[in-house]
């Protein structure tokens, strides 16, 4: 169950290797806070010039210390680097944070030094953070090892980028989110991403994972691990353009992956995938208020508004978000209509149209008699909520808000928070006076308030649609056990390793001459299709040949693709009914980070012209290859359009299924397809495939 | 040119009716703020009980003041909003601000009254703002008729929601926006948003238009007034959903229409169309920047960053908002390196990699080069700077910065100016430390700073493929005038209009009996094709015959479909040679805010289950035509595929040009269908048209 990390998280001792007094060095930065916690643990300062280091006397090595050290930092210039390693295992070093610089993210000498680092730091049982990184932290010990600090709190924060955690910490204090633990992922020449993300998942007191990584390591493992964490995983990431893909790769040497395959190894691991510091902290502050407790799933979101304009602004910013926002049953309607007056707005968006000016506890009566009813599962507030208690200005304009008005806004907060108290449903707010004392007793109360609408509906997104645990999706389908490996890349080669996983396919044969063509055509009827094999596109070099209606219609095409391609081999196969089928594409490509990851779209012409396809990591459940195919833009011709039937989806589901787990199970396959996939009213079957070997 | 709204904004003198020393009445809040510039113009105070207000004598009508009053504000009851209205013409008002509610937002009723006293007030010579508004200010004549304070600058607001106009005022403090102008729209019985548009437009002071609209009033004219007015607009609106649309209808009564046509009306006619009061803000802010210089237009931008994670991070948030993020040449790499350290990149992203820290001038060396070459269009600058000269602690938490270290980094603001000076690019700043005194210096040199890595790139996206003058697009297409109308919705009629128009069609006959079909088809060759006439779905309901060889094939189909359908009427066609062609479906609406609207898209099956389709006003000119074509997501049908030839587009483009100018001629014509139009590697052809007349 993963690796120990308690000498990195909670050492008996420290010692950081290249401290120094001087400002500009990052072993000034690491022993000013390494020394923060004086009392927990001995801390050792070492400089190879002695005297003395923050007012302390440095020791000019580990060995002259006199006793063993748990935990060694190592700053010091790339030249002395393996000498450190070797003098904090022969210390007995259990743990190394490699602050130093110049490895794989300097090119492949570098990546050289640093593996056989790797493995010496292994080979005496001990653990290595970086090189290349920052340091780490944790609040939860005391452990300071790192240049900024961080607030404690519930997020584990493990960043390949120093800037973006440092900006994370600063987007998050108006929230009040706070870190458990920091660590800076650096090169993961040992513990890597995967490492970090299982001890995370175990640790008690870490209720989210926040990561920021451009190298996944292995991401099919990272997948896995947060798939299985139970506490939600939040990740940022770049290489979405062709320019960030190129940053990634010259800042830490990172083999980038497609975003797609990204994307869709995130939405099968339950892990909420984000495009900027930003949204990554309205997803933790949503999480946040999530984690404070159990809340329903649902996106039915009522938007509720104390001014029109933000009513509508914020419902279109919610359904862009994915929240559904329903117009509200003649009864809901009926009884905030109760308490509303006539010229309020109760379909939802539910608008106060001036009566929280001249009631405020009318804000508190509307969010109860929505969060009562079984017609929506969130509420949305927006507009003005704050501006009568809001005595710094709110967002930077000075609101007036008498004192009564104030007092009156203030209880109307007092009594959401004991509504929200009854029913287990999310409130989320977006105000202008996010500041307010009205806002500030929402906010304490677990309520996020956000100042930008959009904001406020991404928030809510992340907090609806997950069960309590927190997370999407259950564990991932385990990789299957790797099958005798496909030697022979040729067509009926490929057939048979499908065929064998349960993969239906019109009856064939090959034949390289007459006789057996004829042979063949016995042995099942017509019409008959004729195709070249060993051919790398058939179909464009005319290499098949469809309905030929007998055996002297396939006998004649046979002499004529023969003279035509000369090729040595063909393939006799049955003519499948094509009538009111749709065709499908299904292959499987073994990415270098997230191996096996399936696609799935319409066949033909318009794959290439539309991109219409979706992503999965293989293999793929039927459940989801059906819930994929339903959510292909062109997923209404799947339920017959112009009066055709429809095909049967579940069935060409089930397909799926076999074919992306025959793929798993042959790491030889560098690409699988079956193009076209027939899908038609009463079943599926696969009409040709191909394979690429590594 | 639009009418004189100087009554309205520069009035000679002012009164407010229904001015209240009760806080809780709207007439308190204007009355206060009308008298915030006593020696601007004389203020009277209406109050019918008389007495002081706000410790000035209070005159019981209007006409108790004993003089003329140019502009006069109405706060009182709706029962009594005739009267004064009716007392204020007679005063000699020339315009009238009207507060009071319960007019067309209230039900038809409501919307009678309102046009009758728009009536009398028109007769009057005067002008009306409102019913249902919060008042007007004009901060360049000193005239405060709102209950809001805006700080002055160059943003007119015209915006339909009282709320938003105040968030949008207090997002724009901290970027220093100000306002020129604010006008509650209200309902707009009298003075619209297009007449408000077509004034700021002439108005000296106002260098950007903001707009908040639920109801376009007349869209078409406001497309034609944005297009016009020679400075940016920024529409904010909402409607994309379903519940926003629901609740834009029940707010002011609003005509929606579908956000498409919206979005298509703005790209037309220039205008920036934002989703959410920040982004409004982010765009108005980058405005304000471009309105300071002129700038080049262009979207290669350079992404530069003293971290890689943030390099990442913007060149995916850049690339996201539609700019291009292109790896530099080695003549630019060259020059960077000369000032750069070996470990930083130059490929773009560019990454000073800790020079920063060694070197704060580093920051204005690597603008410097990006700028002075001529491979990148603007910089996007990303991630720590301004960290070294906080003294606030940035977006929350506590930066370092030695003093030394904060001096450079301001001398590097400095310089990062002075190169700014020398070129015509612009620079968008996103920091973790946007108050710091180095990006107060950037700031105030006029450079948009901001905390958020997504606003920077949007920003960026606003600046850039702009010309000078800060507008897209040149003007919209006139309408064409009105033809002589259609009267008779049938094919023949319908197709008769087009051709006229220059639409080219296949040879057609319309026939009604076998000797009108035999003589038609003596006039051209086969193959043929036959149409039942006046049936709706004649495809569907197989009542179109393709590829009748010759005469006898074309009676053959005739009989048969003539005992079958019945219909009277049927159209005897060449058929188009159809080899290597694309369908296309090109159709014009009669929308009721902005008039014919095009639609050019995929024809077929497609063109329902995919939607690829694209919108733009109509008449289209060609060029704009092909634009919309090469657009479409299907668009590489277009170029051929699989070895097939590319079609016609320009042809294509030729023909669209044509159909929607027909359209456009003809207001009767509520929707006009050209389905499919045929494009062939040798030019374009209407296979079928169809018409809806009002």
């Amino acid at each position: 169950m993963g690796r120990d990390l308690t000498p990195l998280f909670d050492p008996a001792s420290v010692a950081v290797v290249g401290a120094s007094d001087d400002p500009a060095k990052y072993g000034h930065a690491v022993a000013s806070q390494a020394l923060r916690a004086p009392g927990r643990r001995p801390v050792h300062l070492v400089n190879r010039r002695g005297g003395t280091v923050l007012g302390r006397t440095a020791a000019t090595s580990l060995s002259a210390i006199g006793e063993p050290v748990e935990l060694v930092v190592i700053s010091v210039p790339a030249a002395g680097f393996e000498a450190a390693v070797d003098e904090a295992l022969a210390c007995g070093a259990k743990a190394i944070v490699a602050i130093t610089a110049g490895f794989a993210e300097a090119g492949p000498a570098g990546l050289a030094r640093q593996r056989t680092v790797a493995d010496r730091v292994r080979a005496a049982g001990a653990v290595l953070v970086g090189p290349n990184c920052l340091g780490i932290a944790d609040n939860t010990t005391e452990l300071y090892l790192a240049s900024d600090r961080f607030a404690p709190g519930g997020i584990a924060l493990l960043s390949q980028s120093g800037n973006l955690a440092l900006e994370l910490q600063l987007r998050g204090e108006p929230y009040g989110l706070g870190f458990s633990r920091f660590v800076s992922l650096g090169n993961q020449a040992d513990v890597t991403l995967v490492d970090l993300v299982e001890d995370c998942a175990r640790h008690r007191a870490t209720s989210a994972i926040a990561v920021y990584a451009e190298d996944f390591g292995d991401g099919r493992a990272f997948a896995a691990a947060a798939a299985a964490a139970g506490k939600p995983v939040v990740l940022l990431t770049a290489g979405r353009g062709s320019a960030s893909a190129r940053s990634a790769q010259s800042h830490t040497g990172a083999l980038t992956t497609s975003a797609d395959v990204v994307s869709a190894a995130c939405r099968d691991a339950g892990v909420e995938l984000v495009r900027t510091p930003r949204e990554m902290t309205v997803v933790l502050a949503a999480l946040a208020a999530l984690a404070a407790g159990p809340r329903t799933a649902g996106r039915r979101t009522a938007v509720f508004t104390d001014g029109g304009g933000h009513g509508a602004v914020a419902a279109d910013a919610a359904e862009d978000a994915g929240l559904d926002v329903p117009e509200l049953g003649a009864r809901t309607q009926e009884r905030l209509r109760s308490v509303l007056w006539e010229q309020s707005s109760v379909g939802n968006p539910v608008d106060l149209a001036g009566m929280g000016e001249q009631r405020p506890l009318s804000y508190a009566d509307t969010v109860g008699e929505l969060l009562a009813g079984d017609e929506v599962d969130a509420v949305l507030m927006t507009g003005y909520f704050g501006g009568y208690a809001a005595s710094d200005g709110g967002l930077g304009g000075g609101a007036a808000g008498g004192s009564v008005l104030a007092e009156g806004e203030t209880r109307a907060a007092k009594e959401i928070v004991a509504h929200l108290a009854t029913v287990p449903k999310p409130l989320v707010v977006q105000s202008m006076y996010p500041r307010s004392a009205s806002c500030r007793v929402l906010a304490e109360a677990g309520v996020p308030v956000f100042s930008a609408t959009e904001d406020a509906a991404r928030a809510l997104a992340a907090m609806t649609g997950r069960p309590a645990s927190g997370r999407g999706g259950g564990p991932l389908p385990p990789l299957p056990p790797a099958a005798a490996p496909l030697r022979d890349p040729g067509y009926h080669a490929v057939r048979a390793v499908l065929a064998d996983a349960g993969v239906p396919f019109p009856a064939a044969r090959e034949v390289t001459d007459e006789a057996g063509l004829l042979a063949a055509a016995a042995e099942f009827e017509g019409p008959y299709v004729l195709k070249a094999l060993h051919l790398l596109h058939k179909s464009d070099a005319g290499g098949v040949a469809l309905r030929l209606a007998d055996r002297a219609a396939l006998l004649a095409a046979y002499r004529e693709m023969r003279a035509r391609l000369g090729a040595p081999a063909y393939s006799v196969e049955a003519m499948a009914d094509l009538t009111d089928g749709v065709e499908l594409i299904v292959g499987v490509n073994r990415d270098p980070r997230f191996g096996p990851v399936a696609m799935v779209g319409l066949g033909g012409v318009l794959t290439e012209t539309l991109r219409d396809v979706a992503f999965a990591l293989a293999p793929v459940p039927a459940g989801r290859a059906e819930e994929l195919l339903r959510g292909l833009r062109s997923a209404a011709l799947l339920d017959g359009v112009r009066g055709r039937p429809a095909v049967a989806v579940a069935a060409a589901a089930g397909v799926v299924e076999r074919i992306t787990a025959a793929a798993a199970a042959h790491p030889e396959i560098a690409e699988l397809e079956v193009n076209p996939l027939l899908v038609r009213p009463d079943g599926a079957l696969a009409l040709d495939a191909r394979a690429v070997l590594h």
